[in-house]
């Protein structure tokens, strides 16, 4: 195999070494650092499925390194109808992250020559290990991109309350909702942030409160159920939060309890900017009623970290993510710019001008 | 020692059995079911301190039989001034709580005759037993009372919302909050219950599920930010919780999350009720504004049962508590009746009126 250049990239959450894929396994976090190693796609998307990586523009970037790694192991008999299985395993680790779905077509059409003349084998291993790093660096690029947009619309000398993780975890580095909380406290606009909890998968206790921490942005924690006497105390300047797919008309779906912030923020008149990369917007969906809602195992309800704390036997409603409608939503933030009080037009045009850039 | 006539008195949490209390250890729901027997007032008092048992109102009536319990030990020499340590002991138990006092005090009472003909002895025994017993049946009388009171509130053929526990556990029996839910089901009025977990105790998955599966009562277990989520469905006929103070112009202090709640509930014009015993009401605080807010320690949050979901050294803020305001209520339940839409005028017209009967 030949050695391709340029063949390392790393960032918090994910290093790539060309031959194989480290993932900083998340669910340990913040009680221990540990990487795990993967060397072929179905692997890869366990690591998805079973939540090692999460984060939607990380999902993504995971999945094309999941592509080179099929590839690699295919040698020259690689083509794009032998790397399909690893396509299929991949596509359908999670099915509500459409940064996956994104990712896969940006590596699928790779493959795939208007001329008949489609790579094979190490031509297209190479190609494939390219455009992995640069989906992974444009990534990063982006986010910074995405931060200066939005820091303009944090009220300034007051608190951010963020929910869930959307930072450099969750991204090719730097973060979208947190990425501008990282760029806004750097400016030394902000004093500093209310991190919810997020149950069950606890990453704003787990992963964001851990981030800031490393990177010394105060940081406290609350319980998700306490979001509404926190608003209440007139300190929170906006919340911002990430999406992992924006409708046509400006619908978000996200973590669930994103959409009890969307409400509790209206009553309490403060800002709810959702921050996500222009590739969460899903322009065939016409609104969030047609997001179907990824329902998860009861036993990440019923227990914590192998500690039950429910009846063994009763009944769990766990909904991955809610949908906060556009109305609830201040500001949409981009890589591209902003998209204040959302809808279908606004929608349309951010996305057109994106286009011709 | 005389056998006392109807000497066993038996509920959920508490069992009397004339010589003995039997007291279900609640810090081990859901997982284990132990009951754990009291033969003097210092043990009994352990208990509380420990909270293997809890909420107030049995707390009360564990209190009292402690008195009795005191009194047997004592025998013929059982009086007023034999029994002060122990009413001391029981005292100093859980110094917050007011039902503690209200109980002890009822207690006291029956010791002391104005006549200088105080009761001694086996009949001082005999009387204390009865009182006790009396304490822990009005308590359920009371929560039947108020349950009654409570379902015709509820929109038929939906499900009910609760949060944290407000039932037979926190109870004499039956419960006041989720007293309302039991009457409501066995009156096939609501189709079934959504508990949510009430972090960061979690008396929603270990015990208002626990309570309602050993009752049949079809129970489905959310986290607490799923609440908007679950609302949005058109599922949900009412809110329906507890409160642990309730001012004279009808704001609410109750368990964190019950404020996200309420504003969610209006939000999706769901009837949002607060249920609570008369004595709940302190008609000396004029609002919400004058209630403290207790916060609890870190540990609470950042730790679940001994396992660390957060950075040790990340700040915590742990209010154990919310307000709803009084505008946000739909109505107040207590066993003297319903107060809807409740403001100062309503809460003391109903204060008067109970005071009345």
């Amino acid at each position: 195999m030949t050695t391709i250049k340029n063949s390392a990239l790393h960032s918090p959450a994910i290093r790539w070494h060309g031959d194989r894929l480290e993932l900083l396994d998340q669910r340990l976090l913040p009680t221990q650092s540990l990487w795990l190693n993967y060397s072929n796609a179905a692997d890869t998307a366990d690591a998805i499925r079973n939540m090692v990586v999460r984060g939607a523009p990380a999902i993504g970037i995971t999945a094309a390194y999941g592509v080179v790694l099929a590839a690699r192991a295919l040698g020259h008999q690689a083509n794009r109808s032998a790397l399909q299985p690893a396509f299929d395993v991949l596509a359908n680790s999670r099915p509500t992250a459409v940064n996956l779905f994104w990712a896969l077509q940006r590596m699928a059409k790779l493959c795939e020559s208007g001329d008949g003349n489609a790579l094979e084998g190490q031509a297209l291993i190479e190609k494939l290990n390219s455009e992995a790093m640069q989906i992974h660096a444009d990534d990063q690029a982006m986010n910074h991109r995405l931060a200066s947009f939005g820091v303009p619309l944090l009220p300034a000398d007051k608190q951010v309350y963020t929910h869930c993780n959307t930072g450099a975890l969750a991204t090719g580095g730097h973060g979208t909702a947190l990425g501008i909380i990282r760029s806004a406290w750097a400016a030394q606009r902000i004093t500093g942030v209310v991190a919810g909890e997020t149950r069950p998968w606890m990453q704003g206790a787990r992963l964001t409160s851990w981030e800031l921490l490393q990177d010394n942005i105060p940081v406290t924690l609350v319980v998700d159920s306490a979001a509404g006497h926190v608003f209440k105390s007139g300190n929170i300047g906006a919340v911002i939060v990430g999406a992992d797919r924006i409708t046509a008309n400006g619908d978000a779906a996200n973590k669930i309890g994103t959409y009890n912030l969307a409400v509790l923020a209206r009553y309490h008149n403060i800002p709810f900017i959702v921050a996500a990369p222009l590739s969460t917007i899903d322009p065939a969906l016409a609104s969030g009623d047609s997001i179907d809602i990824e329902e998860r195992s009861s036993n990440e309800v019923r227990c914590i970290q192998g500690v039950t704390i429910a009846p063994e036997n009763v009944p769990v409603f766990n909904p991955a993510f809610d949908v906060t409608p556009a109305e609830l939503i201040s500001a949409i933030v981009t890589e591209h710019g902003v998209i204040e009080r959302p809808d279908t037009v606004k929608m349309a045009t951010h996305l057109a001008l994106a286009g011709t850039r």
